[in-house]
């Protein structure tokens, strides 16, 4: 599924473009041609590829969905692979993004993650027509700047909910029976950490060289707002950090826990087997058979050793009471 | 809530004046204009960008109340966010300051931790007008050197406060029986320390961009006592380090007091427990219904078993006292 | 073991040719020598040598199996020392292989491992023969690239391997019952992603090394193909950082599971020994043998006695019940 | 209490000359003179700060007592704060020393622990005069090194301390019992190493400006002396790290064997229960009271009961011996 | 104990000379002079010290015997401190070898272990004469290589130790039953990689300042072997983290394994203890003295009361063996 908008600079709105038509729509400084793929046909990308003009290695690099983020210059256009984060349900998400761009034209290629789904890109069409109305300038970068500036919005996002679940986990493993699923909770929290580490991590040095120029069509107005995408992408590092702290504590706090309480279950089980052995011991000794006892014979034998059971409970439970182990 | 201090030059003490006339009132070099708001509402903040003339992007920064702590420059004005913290009760609360500062006046707004109240600044002012006096020079770099040694000074408090949970955490881990809230507090202590460093750490970067003259209207009487700052920003990042050192230490601690008490109470039980099954045995034995037990009709009989019971019980509680399980 | 291929510039295909003949064959820009020897003999070495003139070090680095992976120049001609990695069975195997280039040459020397395999360099013609076809260009850092190509390739086998090793380990710590071979599986992961790493970590600066055209005569296609490689390299990298952490996450998760079984374990235990000697106290103390126990004597004592039993078991099931602690 | 010693160019030994005529006997070239003031009162300070034309500043930071070991530069003079460090009984004590020193002059300003006792620098002084003797020069650098010297040589003091401590614990802990005491042991240390590295740590910068010659009247032969101290340093730094190490290593293994103990107490505990709780189930079974039950009638029925017991034991113990569970 | 050995250029074998004629047989270019001192004396030292032109400082530092590896210049000649590493027996001993250097000359210092041996020094000679031979020259910078050589080699045999000991550490934590002295041994180890890599880490540096010729006067042809050294260096380096991480991996195993161990054993106890219990109570039951249970009076009642324990240990067997804890 092949997409082409067109913007003409000077001029609201987009036009829709056929497929066909796009060497001719291109017109660097005149408009910026957006044409976006959703997992390409083999056909769709060679015609891409000639009309545009790509090398083969680009091409690779697009079908190749298992790549690393990065910004990579080929002649007079770029490869930037970037990865979209997204929190679903108890997991996090990650899909990769291929954009390949070049004076004039900007090829968005999105790769579905393991369920299907790819990338929804409209809140980026919308992000750059809202600049391009406020600007009054059709400036290319602003497209790549909403790319950005929307993935790594979604970043935040998905820390959001880690913070939520993070909450979550706090409260249980400090309540009475932090259940058994804790660790669980923890360690997939963990690899969604890790998944997004590793996306928004590499964003930095390509965010850095987009700010160094080395895209060398966009222009300053786009620039000054990757200085801002910057300054974000390094938010979501400390934060990314900050929570993998968090939650290491959260482990070690979680088996403290459970150490504390099976010294707290092993404390009551000796008390009470010592209570109860004791009573049981009364119970045997006169259970023995010798002729000659003389309790056995007294008219409240039988009172006196039930109440010295009762006795030998009452001390016995004080004393470990006393000593906090019940 | 705006409120509008104006110092100039060469007079002692500041006139408080009307927002409205602030645009009259910038004079770089003959005054210094320091507009405070707590809070601003929309309206405000409009007025306020008109006033001083602030572009959009830097509005939006201070509207957005989740900035990471930096220093940029934006034409001939700059923006700084800092982040001050507190110890309230049994928490480290985080408050974002924004600081816009262009030649001539310098505009804080301050942002509400999530339980409402807002950083007082009145320390700054003080401190501020105290160089004045004793500089006899109104140099607009005071007051933004107050602000910076007003804050780190806060951070220093946070740390004091963390020193005395760190101590009262120690006497708790080595006492008799640490109390099972011991994990949660130090994870408490560690979220606090989390915090603290998020807010400090990249207090240092910004520090260091003023003294190497990046505020080019921060002139170097300022810049001398910035020097101190920045070292007591070191500082903090040193101490929270060490802290979050001994906390891990105690951590551990804590894990193999708990471990060996475990032990503790284990060697006990199964010294008990073998101590009263044995006389549990004897008497067993002599509770059987064996019609051939000359023992059952010794004259002394009874008062061996429990005999021998005694002895048992006294050479194993010995037996185990000397291997040092009871 | 050797073998030798001369691909002539102009011409598809190659030719194999005599060992003796190799001095005679080498003709730098019009065809590229490749030979191959497996475990080579020290004749063959010694003949190698003397065929193309290399030193004494040079072949001592050869024979030596326990080399770090390196770039190193002798002179005109280079020698790289890179690892093969294999994920054989439940376990990863490293392998050395040298490589010897000089303009016109190249000499790989593979060492067998320790169950004595060595690797296997077909694919590494068929690369580079393609390559040829499509570039229709013979240049030697072709088949440089085509081995590292190849090697990198295996990296992410092995990778993926241990990704699916991963999953498993998952699957079971979180299982029921996590079976006690855990720890040992964990183990051997990480034994060979360190193995892996020390594989792949150093590969980084080499192909650096080559990009940045250390190696004079590997000309600009070639290099554009290194990039690729680079890149690879830098994900083998970042693949086994986030491998590691995942196993240490499942490490600390089986411990914390390990902990919470025994916690279950021992409750249940306290409950049902608690439940059980309850019952047999009462039985204990029917079993006395005072004269005067009126219970004894009654017509449904022995029915009664039973039904405590059973109450209170009931009742003690319920209690724990209702603590979560069956 | 303020101590006044000059040292002349050419003379042997020192002079205690007044600290009212202190402005007169500066004479750079000419004399060393040493200011060493412990815990000097407010006024002794001022008149110290008049006579040497200190800044407040300078005053401010020598008062402070909390500062980090750093160089720093006023004017022409510049004011160096080391830490020194003393092994107390079984904990480690740092100290803050104030340095300040210009042309012909240096001030040491001595600042007590919490236990109330200042540094001892006599040992500084009979360096500095060997030096001087040895040299026939009065180096003002050799005082300054005079000083780093003693206090480096007393981080070593510590580090053997911490050294021998680490000994007794590695006996105790491998031991038969480890004491419930080590956690605690090993905490204390631990801080311990914390609070030298903070005192050490920053010492390697500071030397190395001095190296550099940022301090530009400590001359060539000072320099050579301290290229050695810096030397040290690093070995300290070292040191310490490699203790670190070794506690962490320490506390691991005390985990380990702490665990391998409640193992060990486990299976001790499941034999013998079992062992003693056959013996008590047939003592149970002869002790019902069926009225068939034939062994009951048998003359020797009791021995074999008491036999099935000594049999039952011994089998078990065997087994459990054999297991490796006794 | 100090012997001297004169190597002329041109000539080969050496001459043994005497100390006293040291200073006439010195000639640079001509002849190399080694000499080898053992534990020296101070006479010896000092007369050395006048022979070769020492100062004091470079001989007070071959005195302390606890230097840091390191590489410094005294005017023209050099002293490097180097650590020779050796595994005896299930330790690993460090001992410092002091290197000083000049223009034809070279002196060894060696100080012995804490044992009294010191380090052997032939192999060094007989890789000096060897190199000397195949180069046909004299060069000075092949006897300080074959000096670094035998000792990065040494290096290599403790490396091929600890990997003997790891292999035997990872059997014996997988064995069945884990002995005792695992931790001990565990941390035996880990002590003896610390003392390794503080010998070999800064050995880097000392190697990598030689390759950049800092000595001036050992030349290209041994600058070459050197660039062996640092290679080798590099990897002892490698070696050693892998070896640390392999060592923490086992120590987790172990704990886990021991953890896996506790849980199994405790379950088995519970599942025995409830077998046991439950046969008591039942003849418990019929130990009671009612007068009136009718099971008593029947013929096969104590059959019936013993196939009811012998079945409720069959079904609790079952029921503990199918949940696996039996």
């Amino acid at each position: 599924m092949i997409r082409v908008w067109r913007y003409v600079v000077g001029h609201d709105g987009r036009e829709t473009i056929d497929f066909d038509a796009l060497p001719r729509a291109v017109a660097p400084g005149d408009a910026v041609v957006w044409v976006d793929a959703s997992s390409p046909s083999d056909d769709e990308l060679r015609t891409l590829r000639e009309n545009l003009g790509l090398s083969a290695t680009v091409v690779d690099a697009i079908l190749n969905p298992r790549e690393r983020t990065k910004l990579m210059r080929y002649g007079d256009y770029f490869h930037v692979a970037v990865h979209d984060c997204e929190s679903a349900g108890s997991t996090v998400i990650s899909r990769e993004i291929d954009i390949v761009t070049g004076p004039g034209w900007l090829v968005t290629v999105r790769h579905p993650s393991a369920d299907g789904t790819p990338v929804d890109l409209d809140e980026v069409a919308r992000r750059f027509e809202l600049q391009r109305s406020e600007h009054s300038a059709t400036e290319q970068g602003f497209l790549l700047w909403a790319l950005f500036d929307v993935i790594v919005d979604r970043y935040f996002e998905v820390t959001d909910a880690v913070d939520d679940r993070l909450d979550e986990i706090e409260e249980v493993v400090f309540s009475q029976i932090p259940p058994p699923a804790v660790p669980r909770e923890i360690f997939t929290v963990r690899s969604d950490l890790t998944t997004l580490r590793r996306a928004a991590a590499p964003m930095r040095e390509v965010v850095n060289a987009i700010i160094r120029r080395e895209i060398d069509f966009v222009n300053e107005p786009a620039i000054v707002h990757f200085h801002d995408v910057y300054d974000r992408v390094l938010r979501v590092g400390d934060l990314v950090e900050a929570q993998r702290d968090l939650l290491t504590g959260l482990l070690e706090a979680n088996l403290a826990v459970t150490s504390n309480q099976l010294n707290q279950v092993m404390k009551k089980m000796t008390s009470w087997g010592a209570i109860l052995i004791v009573a049981t011991l009364i119970a045997g000794i006169y259970g023995m058979n010798f002729r000659h006892m003389p309790e056995l014979h007294w008219q409240y034998g039988y009172l006196m050793a039930v109440a010295m059971m009762g006795i030998s409970t009452l001390v016995l439970y004080r004393v470990f009471k006393r000593k906090g182990w019940l």
